[in-house]
Protein backbone atom coordinates (compact mmCIF):
# COMPACT_ATOMS: atom_id res chain seq x y z
CA UNK A 1 0.00 0.00 0.00
CA UNK A 2 2.34 2.56 1.30
CA UNK A 3 5.83 2.79 -0.08
CA UNK A 4 7.74 1.63 2.53
CA UNK A 5 11.97 3.29 2.82
CA UNK A 6 12.22 0.22 5.41
CA UNK A 7 12.20 -2.41 3.23
CA UNK A 8 15.02 -0.87 0.98
CA UNK A 9 16.77 -1.39 4.31
CA UNK A 10 20.52 -0.50 5.51
CA UNK A 11 21.74 0.22 2.47
CA UNK A 12 20.49 3.58 2.76
CA UNK A 13 23.36 4.26 5.40
CA UNK A 14 25.51 5.87 3.31
CA UNK A 15 28.75 4.16 4.66
CA UNK A 16 28.00 2.18 7.18
CA UNK A 17 29.58 -1.08 7.61
CA UNK A 18 27.08 -4.20 6.41
CA UNK A 19 27.92 -7.22 8.49
CA UNK A 20 28.26 -10.29 5.83
CA UNK A 21 26.58 -12.53 8.20
CA UNK A 22 23.87 -13.61 6.82
CA UNK A 23 22.36 -15.12 9.05
CA UNK A 24 21.57 -12.42 11.36
CA UNK A 25 18.23 -11.04 11.24
CA UNK A 26 17.81 -7.43 9.51
CA UNK A 27 17.24 -5.85 12.49
CA UNK A 28 16.90 -2.40 10.20
CA UNK A 29 13.07 -1.88 10.36
CA UNK A 30 12.95 -2.05 13.71
CA UNK A 31 15.95 0.33 14.23
CA UNK A 32 14.29 3.08 12.65
CA UNK A 33 10.96 2.34 14.25
CA UNK A 34 12.63 2.33 18.27
CA UNK A 35 14.55 5.70 17.21
CA UNK A 36 11.46 7.17 15.74
CA UNK A 37 9.61 6.15 19.67
CA UNK A 38 12.32 7.44 21.46
CA UNK A 39 13.04 10.52 19.90
CA UNK A 40 9.44 11.20 20.19
CA UNK A 41 9.00 9.83 23.99
CA UNK A 42 12.78 11.74 25.20
CA UNK A 43 13.83 14.04 22.47
CA UNK A 44 16.72 13.34 20.27
CA UNK A 45 18.92 14.88 22.71
CA UNK A 46 17.66 13.08 25.68
CA UNK A 47 18.16 9.56 23.56
CA UNK A 48 20.65 7.96 23.75
CA UNK A 49 22.43 5.12 21.35
CA UNK A 50 22.50 2.86 24.37
CA UNK A 51 18.72 3.79 24.72
CA UNK A 52 18.27 2.58 21.37
CA UNK A 53 19.95 -0.29 21.56
CA UNK A 54 18.05 -1.58 25.14
CA UNK A 55 14.76 -1.40 23.15
CA UNK A 56 16.02 -3.74 20.25
CA UNK A 57 17.52 -6.11 22.93
CA UNK A 58 20.91 -5.01 21.41
CA UNK A 59 24.38 -4.49 22.38
CA UNK A 60 25.15 -0.80 21.19
CA UNK A 61 28.46 -2.07 20.01
CA UNK A 62 26.02 -3.92 17.17
CA UNK A 63 24.07 -0.62 16.20
CA UNK A 64 27.31 0.04 14.34
CA UNK A 65 26.75 -2.48 11.68
CA UNK A 66 23.71 -0.18 10.53
CA UNK A 67 24.78 3.53 11.09
CA UNK A 68 27.69 5.58 11.92
CA UNK A 69 26.44 7.43 14.85
CA UNK A 70 22.93 8.69 15.96
CA UNK A 71 22.52 11.43 13.66
CA UNK A 72 21.96 9.19 10.56
CA UNK A 73 19.08 8.05 12.23
CA UNK A 74 17.81 11.71 12.11
CA UNK A 75 17.58 11.20 8.39
CA UNK A 76 16.27 7.64 8.61
CA UNK A 77 13.28 8.72 10.78
CA UNK A 78 12.62 11.75 7.82
CA UNK A 79 12.89 9.35 5.24
CA UNK A 80 10.60 6.87 6.71
CA UNK A 81 8.19 9.39 7.54
CA UNK A 82 8.03 11.18 3.90
CA UNK A 83 7.89 7.91 2.64
CA UNK A 84 4.91 6.72 5.09
CA UNK A 85 3.02 9.75 4.82
CA UNK A 86 3.87 12.93 2.38
CA UNK A 87 4.48 10.94 -1.05
CA UNK A 88 0.92 8.95 -0.01
CA UNK A 89 -0.95 12.09 1.14
CA UNK A 90 0.15 13.81 -2.02
CA UNK A 91 -0.48 11.52 -4.52
CA UNK A 92 -3.87 11.28 -3.05
CA UNK A 93 -4.41 14.67 -4.05
CA UNK A 94 -3.73 14.05 -7.60
CA UNK A 95 -6.69 13.86 -10.34
CA UNK A 96 -9.61 15.07 -11.59
CA UNK A 97 -12.17 17.09 -10.15
CA UNK A 98 -12.41 20.67 -8.65
CA UNK A 99 -9.77 22.04 -5.98
CA UNK A 100 -11.96 22.09 -2.82
CA UNK A 101 -12.64 18.02 -3.35
CA UNK A 102 -8.89 17.56 -3.76
CA UNK A 103 -8.20 19.57 -0.77
CA UNK A 104 -10.59 17.53 0.92
CA UNK A 105 -9.18 14.06 0.13
CA UNK A 106 -5.66 15.09 1.18
CA UNK A 107 -6.58 16.72 4.27
CA UNK A 108 -8.59 13.44 5.18
CA UNK A 109 -5.43 11.56 4.06
CA UNK A 110 -2.90 13.55 5.92
CA UNK A 111 -5.34 13.97 9.25
CA UNK A 112 -5.52 9.96 8.62
CA UNK A 113 -1.51 9.57 8.89
CA UNK A 114 -1.25 11.73 11.32
CA UNK A 115 -3.72 9.28 13.56
CA UNK A 116 -2.31 6.04 12.69
CA UNK A 117 1.19 7.19 12.85
CA UNK A 118 1.80 8.94 15.50
CA UNK A 119 5.06 7.96 16.75
CA UNK A 120 6.28 8.42 12.98
CA UNK A 121 4.67 12.00 12.72
CA UNK A 122 5.92 13.04 16.25
CA UNK A 123 9.53 11.19 15.77
CA UNK A 124 9.79 13.30 12.45
CA UNK A 125 7.96 16.71 13.80
CA UNK A 126 11.22 15.98 16.36
CA UNK A 127 14.19 14.60 13.78
CA UNK A 128 13.28 17.75 11.57
CA UNK A 129 14.20 20.86 15.08
CA UNK A 130 17.64 18.78 15.00
CA UNK A 131 18.33 17.81 10.99
CA UNK A 132 21.70 20.04 10.36
CA UNK A 133 20.54 21.57 7.04
CA UNK A 134 22.97 19.92 4.83
CA UNK A 135 21.09 17.04 5.40
CA UNK A 136 17.82 18.41 5.45
CA UNK A 137 18.33 19.54 2.22
CA UNK A 138 17.09 16.28 0.73
CA UNK A 139 13.58 16.76 2.50
CA UNK A 140 13.38 20.36 1.66
CA UNK A 141 12.53 20.57 -1.61
CA UNK A 142 9.63 17.34 -1.20
CA UNK A 143 8.29 19.47 1.49
CA UNK A 144 8.11 23.12 -0.11
CA UNK A 145 6.80 21.04 -3.17
CA UNK A 146 3.83 19.61 -1.07
CA UNK A 147 3.19 23.22 0.54
CA UNK A 148 3.17 24.84 -2.54
CA UNK A 149 0.76 22.03 -3.75
CA UNK A 150 -1.99 23.15 -0.87
CA UNK A 151 -1.73 26.53 -2.28
CA UNK A 152 -2.74 25.99 -5.81
CA UNK A 153 -5.42 24.04 -4.66
CA UNK A 154 -6.43 26.50 -2.02
CA UNK A 155 -5.96 29.10 -5.11
CA UNK A 156 -7.79 27.44 -7.80
CA UNK A 157 -10.22 26.78 -5.23
CA UNK A 158 -11.35 30.92 -5.29
CA UNK A 159 -10.60 30.64 -8.75
CA UNK A 160 -13.50 27.97 -9.22
CA UNK A 161 -15.81 30.12 -6.74
CA UNK A 162 -15.80 27.44 -3.57
CA UNK A 163 -12.79 28.92 -1.24
CA UNK A 164 -12.86 32.63 0.46
CA UNK A 165 -11.36 35.09 -2.10
CA UNK A 166 -10.18 37.23 0.84
CA UNK A 167 -7.49 34.16 2.52
CA UNK A 168 -4.12 34.28 1.08
CA UNK A 169 -3.38 30.63 -0.22
CA UNK A 170 0.22 30.45 0.98
CA UNK A 171 -1.41 31.67 4.69
CA UNK A 172 -4.44 29.08 4.16
CA UNK A 173 -1.52 26.34 3.40
CA UNK A 174 0.81 27.01 6.40
CA UNK A 175 -2.38 27.17 8.88
CA UNK A 176 -3.72 23.96 7.60
CA UNK A 177 -0.40 21.91 7.24
CA UNK A 178 0.22 23.05 10.61
CA UNK A 179 -3.15 22.21 12.25
CA UNK A 180 -3.05 19.01 10.62
CA UNK A 181 0.58 18.04 12.02
CA UNK A 182 -0.94 19.12 15.52
CA UNK A 183 -3.26 16.73 15.95
CA UNK A 184 -0.40 13.85 17.04
CA UNK A 185 0.01 16.36 20.38
CA UNK A 186 -3.16 14.45 21.33
CA UNK A 187 -4.88 12.21 19.09
CA UNK A 188 -4.00 7.91 20.61
CA UNK A 189 -4.72 5.70 18.45
CA UNK A 190 -6.56 3.55 20.55
CA UNK A 191 -7.81 6.45 22.22
CA UNK A 192 -11.90 6.92 22.85
CA UNK A 193 -12.47 9.07 19.92
CA UNK A 194 -12.84 7.30 16.48
CA UNK A 195 -10.24 8.03 13.52
CA UNK A 196 -12.65 8.75 11.54
CA UNK A 197 -14.25 11.01 13.96
CA UNK A 198 -11.23 12.79 14.15
CA UNK A 199 -10.78 13.14 10.48
CA UNK A 200 -14.29 14.13 9.98
CA UNK A 201 -13.38 17.53 12.35
CA UNK A 202 -10.25 17.97 10.56
CA UNK A 203 -12.15 18.05 7.18
CA UNK A 204 -14.95 20.48 9.16
CA UNK A 205 -12.23 22.93 10.43
CA UNK A 206 -9.52 22.80 7.92
CA UNK A 207 -11.61 23.11 5.21
CA UNK A 208 -14.76 24.32 5.60
CA UNK A 209 -13.41 27.52 7.62
CA UNK A 210 -11.91 28.18 4.20
CA UNK A 211 -15.23 28.12 1.84
CA UNK A 212 -17.32 30.55 1.16
CA UNK A 213 -20.26 31.34 3.24
CA UNK B 1 -1.18 44.64 30.53
CA UNK B 2 -0.44 40.93 31.24
CA UNK B 3 -0.46 39.63 34.85
CA UNK B 4 3.52 38.99 34.53
CA UNK B 5 4.46 36.41 36.85
CA UNK B 6 8.34 37.49 36.66
CA UNK B 7 7.44 40.33 38.29
CA UNK B 8 7.39 38.19 41.20
CA UNK B 9 10.95 37.48 40.89
CA UNK B 10 13.14 34.74 41.91
CA UNK B 11 11.22 33.83 45.26
CA UNK B 12 8.96 31.66 42.79
CA UNK B 13 11.95 29.44 43.28
CA UNK B 14 11.00 27.78 46.33
CA UNK B 15 14.01 27.10 48.26
CA UNK B 16 16.83 28.81 46.55
CA UNK B 17 18.92 30.63 47.84
CA UNK B 18 18.75 34.20 47.52
CA UNK B 19 21.38 36.76 47.33
CA UNK B 20 21.47 39.64 49.67
CA UNK B 21 23.42 41.91 47.67
CA UNK B 22 21.29 44.65 47.58
CA UNK B 23 23.18 46.02 44.46
CA UNK B 24 22.95 43.62 42.07
CA UNK B 25 20.96 43.73 39.17
CA UNK B 26 17.69 41.54 39.46
CA UNK B 27 18.61 39.16 36.65
CA UNK B 28 15.82 36.73 37.30
CA UNK B 29 13.29 37.87 34.40
CA UNK B 30 16.18 37.91 32.04
CA UNK B 31 17.08 34.41 33.09
CA UNK B 32 13.48 32.54 32.48
CA UNK B 33 13.57 34.54 29.10
CA UNK B 34 16.71 33.12 28.06
CA UNK B 35 15.37 29.65 29.47
CA UNK B 36 12.68 29.86 27.46
CA UNK B 37 14.69 30.99 24.34
CA UNK B 38 17.26 27.87 24.51
CA UNK B 39 14.45 25.30 25.30
CA UNK B 40 13.03 26.24 21.87
CA UNK B 41 16.31 26.29 20.15
CA UNK B 42 17.97 23.51 21.86
CA UNK B 43 15.40 21.81 23.49
CA UNK B 44 15.31 21.39 27.43
CA UNK B 45 17.63 18.14 27.16
CA UNK B 46 19.92 20.00 24.60
CA UNK B 47 20.47 22.93 27.35
CA UNK B 48 23.07 23.29 29.85
CA UNK B 49 23.02 25.43 32.84
CA UNK B 50 26.26 26.88 31.40
CA UNK B 51 24.46 27.42 27.79
CA UNK B 52 21.95 29.57 30.20
CA UNK B 53 24.86 30.95 31.88
CA UNK B 54 26.64 32.24 28.70
CA UNK B 55 23.68 33.73 26.90
CA UNK B 56 23.30 36.15 29.89
CA UNK B 57 27.08 36.57 30.60
CA UNK B 58 26.97 35.27 34.01
CA UNK B 59 28.97 32.57 35.57
CA UNK B 60 27.35 29.37 35.67
CA UNK B 61 27.64 29.41 39.83
CA UNK B 62 25.82 32.28 39.45
CA UNK B 63 22.80 30.31 38.91
CA UNK B 64 22.27 28.72 41.92
CA UNK B 65 21.71 32.15 43.40
CA UNK B 66 17.91 31.55 41.85
CA UNK B 67 17.88 27.98 41.29
CA UNK B 68 17.94 24.13 42.64
CA UNK B 69 18.89 22.66 39.04
CA UNK B 70 17.77 23.12 35.66
CA UNK B 71 14.85 21.33 36.29
CA UNK B 72 13.39 24.85 38.48
CA UNK B 73 13.35 26.58 35.13
CA UNK B 74 10.82 24.09 33.83
CA UNK B 75 8.59 25.31 36.53
CA UNK B 76 9.33 28.71 35.84
CA UNK B 77 8.67 28.83 31.54
CA UNK B 78 5.35 27.23 32.59
CA UNK B 79 4.84 29.63 34.86
CA UNK B 80 5.75 32.69 32.86
CA UNK B 81 4.13 31.02 29.71
CA UNK B 82 0.87 30.92 31.77
CA UNK B 83 0.71 34.25 33.49
CA UNK B 84 1.27 35.88 29.56
CA UNK B 85 -0.71 33.58 27.50
CA UNK B 86 -3.45 31.33 28.52
CA UNK B 87 -5.13 33.59 31.99
CA UNK B 88 -5.31 36.46 29.59
CA UNK B 89 -6.75 34.89 26.70
CA UNK B 90 -9.41 33.47 28.71
CA UNK B 91 -10.08 36.48 30.34
CA UNK B 92 -11.15 37.64 26.89
CA UNK B 93 -13.94 35.31 26.24
CA UNK B 94 -15.39 36.17 29.40
CA UNK B 95 -18.14 38.21 29.30
CA UNK B 96 -21.73 38.53 27.81
CA UNK B 97 -22.41 38.02 24.03
CA UNK B 98 -23.00 34.67 22.03
CA UNK B 99 -20.88 31.85 22.13
CA UNK B 100 -19.73 32.34 18.82
CA UNK B 101 -18.30 35.60 19.27
CA UNK B 102 -16.77 34.77 22.76
CA UNK B 103 -15.12 32.41 20.79
CA UNK B 104 -13.86 34.42 17.67
CA UNK B 105 -12.55 36.70 20.49
CA UNK B 106 -10.69 34.24 22.45
CA UNK B 107 -9.17 32.37 18.62
CA UNK B 108 -8.26 36.20 18.19
CA UNK B 109 -6.57 36.44 21.55
CA UNK B 110 -4.69 33.17 21.11
CA UNK B 111 -3.15 33.34 18.27
CA UNK B 112 -2.27 36.91 18.99
CA UNK B 113 -0.38 35.24 21.61
CA UNK B 114 0.94 32.63 19.89
CA UNK B 115 2.22 35.11 17.11
CA UNK B 116 3.96 37.58 19.63
CA UNK B 117 5.07 35.47 22.13
CA UNK B 118 6.92 33.15 19.50
CA UNK B 119 9.53 31.99 21.84
CA UNK B 120 7.16 31.52 25.17
CA UNK B 121 5.39 29.58 23.03
CA UNK B 122 7.61 27.18 21.78
CA UNK B 123 9.62 27.37 25.58
CA UNK B 124 6.46 25.74 26.88
CA UNK B 125 5.57 23.10 24.75
CA UNK B 126 9.13 22.42 25.10
CA UNK B 127 9.06 22.62 29.12
CA UNK B 128 5.52 20.71 28.85
CA UNK B 129 6.90 17.61 27.94
CA UNK B 130 9.66 17.38 30.27
CA UNK B 131 7.52 18.73 33.60
CA UNK B 132 7.61 15.65 35.53
CA UNK B 133 4.13 15.09 36.85
CA UNK B 134 4.15 16.12 40.37
CA UNK B 135 5.46 19.26 39.54
CA UNK B 136 2.77 19.87 36.33
CA UNK B 137 0.33 19.56 39.23
CA UNK B 138 -0.28 23.18 39.40
CA UNK B 139 -0.70 23.94 35.46
CA UNK B 140 -3.28 21.00 34.43
CA UNK B 141 -6.04 22.14 36.32
CA UNK B 142 -5.73 25.72 34.91
CA UNK B 143 -5.07 23.75 31.18
CA UNK B 144 -8.33 21.29 31.99
CA UNK B 145 -10.13 24.44 32.95
CA UNK B 146 -9.33 26.46 29.56
CA UNK B 147 -9.82 23.53 27.31
CA UNK B 148 -13.45 22.44 29.19
CA UNK B 149 -14.60 26.52 29.03
CA UNK B 150 -13.91 26.42 24.82
CA UNK B 151 -15.82 23.00 24.98
CA UNK B 152 -18.63 24.81 26.71
CA UNK B 153 -18.39 27.70 24.35
CA UNK B 154 -18.60 24.93 21.33
CA UNK B 155 -21.72 23.36 22.87
CA UNK B 156 -23.41 26.72 23.74
CA UNK B 157 -22.76 27.79 20.27
CA UNK B 158 -24.73 25.01 18.79
CA UNK B 159 -27.61 25.10 21.32
CA UNK B 160 -27.80 28.32 20.26
CA UNK B 161 -27.77 27.82 16.51
CA UNK B 162 -24.80 29.55 15.31
CA UNK B 163 -22.57 26.37 15.37
CA UNK B 164 -22.65 22.82 13.33
CA UNK B 165 -24.20 20.07 15.29
CA UNK B 166 -22.73 17.41 13.78
CA UNK B 167 -19.71 18.10 15.75
CA UNK B 168 -18.24 17.31 19.06
CA UNK B 169 -17.27 19.67 21.11
CA UNK B 170 -14.89 18.09 22.17
CA UNK B 171 -12.77 16.99 19.76
CA UNK B 172 -13.37 20.37 18.31
CA UNK B 173 -11.77 22.32 21.00
CA UNK B 174 -8.47 19.49 20.94
CA UNK B 175 -8.76 20.49 17.18
CA UNK B 176 -8.77 24.42 17.57
CA UNK B 177 -6.34 24.49 20.13
CA UNK B 178 -3.98 22.03 18.56
CA UNK B 179 -4.36 24.30 15.82
CA UNK B 180 -3.82 27.60 17.63
CA UNK B 181 -0.61 26.27 19.53
CA UNK B 182 1.07 24.98 16.14
CA UNK B 183 1.35 28.64 14.88
CA UNK B 184 4.37 29.12 16.39
CA UNK B 185 5.78 26.80 14.32
CA UNK B 186 5.69 28.73 10.79
CA UNK B 187 4.82 32.33 12.41
CA UNK B 188 7.76 34.83 13.12
CA UNK B 189 6.97 38.29 14.29
CA UNK B 190 8.97 40.13 12.18
CA UNK B 191 7.55 37.94 9.34
CA UNK B 192 6.42 38.95 6.27
CA UNK B 193 2.97 37.74 7.22
CA UNK B 194 1.04 40.68 9.29
CA UNK B 195 0.26 39.39 12.60
CA UNK B 196 -3.04 40.96 12.46
CA UNK B 197 -3.61 38.99 8.30
CA UNK B 198 -2.72 35.38 10.39
CA UNK B 199 -4.98 35.88 13.39
CA UNK B 200 -7.64 36.33 10.69
CA UNK B 201 -6.97 33.62 9.25
CA UNK B 202 -6.73 31.31 12.16
CA UNK B 203 -10.54 33.14 13.02
CA UNK B 204 -11.77 31.96 9.78
CA UNK B 205 -10.37 28.65 9.74
CA UNK B 206 -10.98 27.74 13.63
CA UNK B 207 -14.43 28.86 13.59
CA UNK B 208 -15.31 29.46 10.51
CA UNK B 209 -15.56 25.56 9.62
CA UNK B 210 -17.38 25.30 13.18
CA UNK B 211 -20.61 27.61 11.80
CA UNK B 212 -23.67 26.36 9.96
CA UNK B 213 -23.47 26.60 6.37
Amino acid sequence: MVANALKRGPELAAGAIRTKRKDRADRWPELVTAAAELFAEKGYEGTSLRDIAERLGMLKGSLYHYINGKSDLLVHVMREAHARGLRTIAAQAEGEGRAVSLLETMVEAHARYVCTETVFTAGFIEARKHLPPERAQEFVLEERAYRLRVEALVARGQAEGDLREDLDPKVAALCLLGFLNSLHNWVRPTGVHSIRRICDHAVALGIGGMRCR
